[in-house]
């Protein structure tokens, strides 16, 4: 993975040199605060790959790698208010630390920009990015109110479900790329095709981040391990078990998706043994190899080196086999 | 005004046939309610008036005009949550009628499609679309952040608040103006000069709804006078008074503003008073004047003919002249 250091190096440094704070300070701090906060820096590193994959100088394409950062943290922020969540990557999130109207009006600064982050791009260039970037911002915001919508809904299907983790995560992986590919002039079935590539590859990974949640390992899964057990989230897990369960473990499921226990062990525990019962553990471990399998179907027709294809290819593995 | 009509009525009709409601329901529906709650379209208006005034068919400039308007709405959704604002237009507002967290969320989406609305103009008039758009609306969110500071400010001076109001009121006019220039390929000094032109227009505009909210007419003013004084605003008003006012009359008007009594009237007279005594009401007349004036100057320049410079100016004047 020394190639993903050398974006991840190149992507903070440029981080830590754009010049964020500007008057008014309570406006600009909680923008820099966010942006500092840390994180894997996935996204952004993807651009920069896929630029330099699509053979041009990654560095050109900084400024789309860090829109598509800054558009994140946007949705982390205000996403953040909906869920009155206290912490992000450990520290108070922007509403905790200043105030909800801080935290709404610095997130639509943000989204704003974002924007301004395509204008050393050429006018075509420019359009391009700025028509990729509010297609997906407007899937992420649709995918975010399917979310909600989901909560209290209790007929939720698998096919609105993957919709939902596909508008919501996987688009934005999915455009993260295609922004590489667009700098780099690639050619539109290229771009085309990297985007169907981030977009397989982010369903996976979201699929991946559920099976995690209640199978991974404790002492490496940074959160913790049940969470969305405990939160009563309707994940893939859920909607597969329900799916295959008979009448009466399916009502013990829905009801226990019904409880706020204090003491929540027992209740994860059960809620595992019903998922493994079903079968819906095994069914998510393989909705996310064929998942990974597409993405990796669409890198044949790329035009570009097969040495390229390998690494893109040895990347996405690398995402699927973590165990964070 | 027969022309304003005019471009009112295509305005209204673009509106009325654009489709908004897609799904999820819940994120569109509060936008489509904003959107037709009503209200002047002033906006709007200057943007097909001046792509009109530079010899384009106006109706060219309906997309952008669209912009402008969808994203004032937007401004309007998170601002009437930060103020806590029951009622917009006389009806409820979206936080009120959904919740906040759709108030967050649909706006958020409306300010992205504000630059969706520019993809139908080619790559060199979107980006020069897009770029005055976002200088524009992160100068909106700078002018609303300073709005806020200052409520909380006891030694606001006369050029922060022309500041504020600026960013908060007068370049969403100047910028509504200048787009409708490029549209129509106007030169690059004529689109500078419908720029100043419209936030001249925009700073006599705020200022003068500072001098109607407390001596404007109750029988036509549309909102309760002396709103301003009863939420202890710091306006123009206020601050040409505190600038002129003795130690003693100037601690009796800040007492006044640091008091919120039930029964309003007496207050509201008495700070009228102070405001006359004090010359400020004369001094904020001659503001608007001032800048009505500056406004009418950059005219002089344009590469237009005659009778379209007298349009603009006779606009000028009526909004001027009005007292509601």
């Amino acid at each position: 993975m020394l190639e993903i250091e050398k974006y991840q190096k190149a992507f903070i440094d440029y981080l830590e040199n754009y010049s964020i704070t500007k008057e008014p300070e309570n406006l600009y701090e909680p923008i820099a605060y966010i942006l500092r906060l840390g994180g894997k820096r996935l996204r952004p590193v993807l651009t920069l790959m896929t630029a330099d994959i699509f053979g041009k100088d990654y560095r050109k394409a900084l400024d789309a790698a860090l829109s598509i950062e800054v558009f994140h943290n946007f949705s982390l922020v205000h996403d953040d208010i909906m869920d009155d969540a206290p912490l992000r990557r450990g520290k108070q999130t922007v509403h905790e630390r200043w105030d909800t109207n801080t935290a709404i009006l610095s997130g639509d600064a943000m989204l704003i920009i974002a924007y301004q982050l395509f204008e050393n791009y050429d006018a075509t260039i420019f359009q391009a990015l700025a028509k990729l970037f509010s297609k997906t911002a407007l899937e992420v915001c649709e995918g975010q109110q399917y979310d909600v919508d989901f909560e209290t809904r209790s007929d939720v299907s698998i096919p609105e479900y993957l919709k939902m983790i596909e508008y919501k995560t996987a688009v934005l992986v999915a455009a993260a790329m295609k922004m590489g590919a667009i700098v780099a002039h690639a050619t539109e079935s290229d771009q085309n095709d990297i985007y169907e590539f981030g977009r397989y590859l982010g369903i996976a990974f979201q699929l991946q981040d559920d099976y995690l949640d209640a199978f991974g390992n404790p002492e490496t899964f940074g959160k913790q391990v049940g969470g969305d057990i405990i939160e009563n989230k309707k994940t893939y897990l859920y909607l597969k078990a329900l799916e295959v369960l008979n009448a009466s473990e399916k009502k013990r499921l829905t009801d226990l998706f019904l409880s706020n226990p204090t003491e929540t062990e027992q209740k994860v525990e059960t809620v595992k043994q019903l998922f493994v019962a079903s079968g819906a553990d095994e069914a998510t471990k393989k909705a996310i190899q064929a998942y990974t399998q597409k993405a990796f179907v669409t890198l044949e027709g790329l035009n570009i080196p097969e040495d390229k294809k390998r690494l893109l290819k040895a990347f996405g593995s690398a995402l699927m086999n973590r165990d964070v």
